[in-house]
């Protein structure tokens, strides 16, 4: 075994909290010694021991001659808990293999130097690609201040997701379906348009967590009976609107217990930026837009968005009055469209999903 | 060395036609004495020998003991050449080991059930499923006496082949044009709308060979300076029209020995169908419709085509507005949405290809 097989098993551990961690990252450490195992742990929910102080709690034999294996730089600053680089000096290990250094500039190096100054030896940026990959959300939170966003569609080969009548239910299958819920999981928080919410009245709910549920609705038209709002604690509900939405339905809301967060106009809509910015100061860290089309489209005009997932039904519908996936980008010429980089295309079923970051 | 691997070499002899057999098949052929392969054949170009006589005629072994494998049945009829089945009997070969029936009814099990009167003993149906996919067009133009129709787009991610001023050049990268260029020579024509001829006056020329044009253009818009008319023999033109078009235009046309088909009319465009048929009846076996989305979406909802490319660039136009790939289906419903099976995924370079069947 070498350090290399050794991160991959804590990268393992880290992706075990995938799912209850935001706005932190994942993080998984594996304790060596004389080549065994001796301890595994992993961060697994946001404000809960990190995953040094895990593994070094999991084991009673004497770290000394020992070697932590750790996904991300171990802290230096007090969050929720101490600083993890302190108890591990204490505890008396000798080697540290670190993932990628913390974005966080509270950290950002400061632990490993303090490491090498306490006599530790200390090696970095092992499989630092992929954990930077695992932890891209977290990533952009920390050094930009914004969310993470994901925009998602799911659509014919020739990019509609309604006929012109409007029927939409559905373009791709049972499984695209239930696998594309399933990734809400991975998220704090969903985005949709009022547009959506008074078509669909969706629940907008995940499988396994209770997600934050962002509505843009300049002119407050949601309805409070809506869905979205039944299987949700109100407090999860963030309505976006502006100023000359109704006094008294913002009212009526926040009785409820809904958060309405008033936010400057732009182009006579909500004024998406300034809102991305508000969601990371309240800790939403990895959005999922869903739609509809013009909301994915006015994020990816004002550069909100890193990373497209697009699930592709094989099917074609053929209409130029059909609704497009994606609608308001009003590029006029072809360089202004917007690129993906580092486009993966994998099989759901008969379907499939086809995923790149904006350039 | 078993059947397989022989039939396997006797494919990829049959792919060397693949620029110049059509409307006849790939056949490729390969006779083994004593466990040696003695002689190898294929069908260079229609009107020419056939695989397995050409293969007899490169050895002067004695046949007796033989085995020939042929990936297609070999031909019962008299064509530009007499039939191969009795070239083979004559031969003295004792095996004989076909690939697929010939699904041609003049042939179509008449010459395996020859050559086992005859004494010889027969194996069909190796490597078969391969074989019919690598005949396809043969295939439906011998049974359906319909030429076999691939519709191709160069596209964004949603679907958008010109912004919404128009501007076309280019969605894909020059690899991806190269290749899609390139792909012409496996066509004996290739069909545009006038709109497209009026817009960008194409060449509509292959690398490799002189492909035959088809333009739909009911009213005979066609300018005599085209330059689809420069780099090719006026008779490889071809002009679909309807009577509605102006006389002198034709008789300027015909005089110039391009071939001007005045076909029935349909929702007042070109009868696609009818056209189809007047082209097959041409040998014409294999089209490649090239667009624009008008055409494309008339020849789905005539179910004419069987096969679609969809080149996709990774971008995003994001506009409702901006033209779409495909149009004219009129699918108000989702299940009128043209179906695709056995979707197939490659990258190039940047971009990517996704081949699939109509339903």
């Amino acid at each position: 075994m070498n350090h290399l097989t050794y991160m991959k098993l804590a990268q393992e551990l880290a992706l075990k909290g995938k799912t209850t961690v935001s706005p932190n990252p994942m993080v998984g450490a594996v304790i060596v010694k004389n080549g065994k195992i001796i301890a595994q742990g992993f961060h697994h929910h946001r404000g809960g021991p990190h995953a040094e102080v895990i593994a070094m709690q999991k084991t009673k034999t004497n770290l000394s001659g020992a070697t932590m294996y750790v996904t991300l730089e171990p802290c230096f600053h007090y969050g929720c808990t101490p600083p993890c680089v302190d108890a591990v000096i204490k505890s008396g290990i000798n080697n540290v293999v670190i993932g990628m250094k913390d974005p966080n500039r509270l950290t950002n190096g400061k632990s490993i130097a303090k490491l090498r100054r306490a006599g530790i030896k200390v090696q970095s940026g092992i499989l630092e690609q992929e954990l930077c990959q695992m932890n891209e959300a977290f990533v952009k939170y920390i050094t930009k201040e914004m969310p993470f966003v994901v925009a998602k569609t799911a659509q014919t080969l020739d990019g509609k997701i309604a006929t012109q009548s409007g029927e939409s239910k559905w373009i791709t299958s049972d499984i695209t379906r239930k696998y594309s819920h399933d990734l809400r999981n991975e998220f704090d928080a969903i985005m949709v348009g009022i547009n959506t919410v008074l078509k669909d009245d969706p629940r907008l709910n995940a499988p396994k967590k209770r997600l934050k549920k962002v509505i843009l609705d300049s002119s407050l038209q949601i309805p409070l009976k809506a869905k979205l709002f039944r299987e949700s604690l109100p407090g999860n509900c963030f309505i976006a609107t502006t100023k000359a939405a109704d006094k008294k339905k913002m009212v009526q809301l926040e009785k409820r217990g809904v958060n309405v967060i008033i936010c400057p106009i732009k182009n006579k809509q909500v004024d998406l930026k300034w809102l991305m910015k508000e969601l990371a100061n309240r800790e939403i860290a990895k959005i999922l837009i869903e739609g509809g089309g013009k909301v994915i489209g006015s994020a990816l005009k004002d550069k909100l968005v890193d990373k497209m997932m697009i699930y592709i039904a094989p099917k074609i519908m053929g209409e130029q009055n059909a609704l497009s996936a994606i609608d308001g980008l009003k590029a006029l010429r072809l360089k202004q469209a917007v690129g993906l980089r580092g486009i993966e295309v994998s099989a759901i079923g008969e379907d499939f999903l086809i995923e790149g970051y904006i350039k």
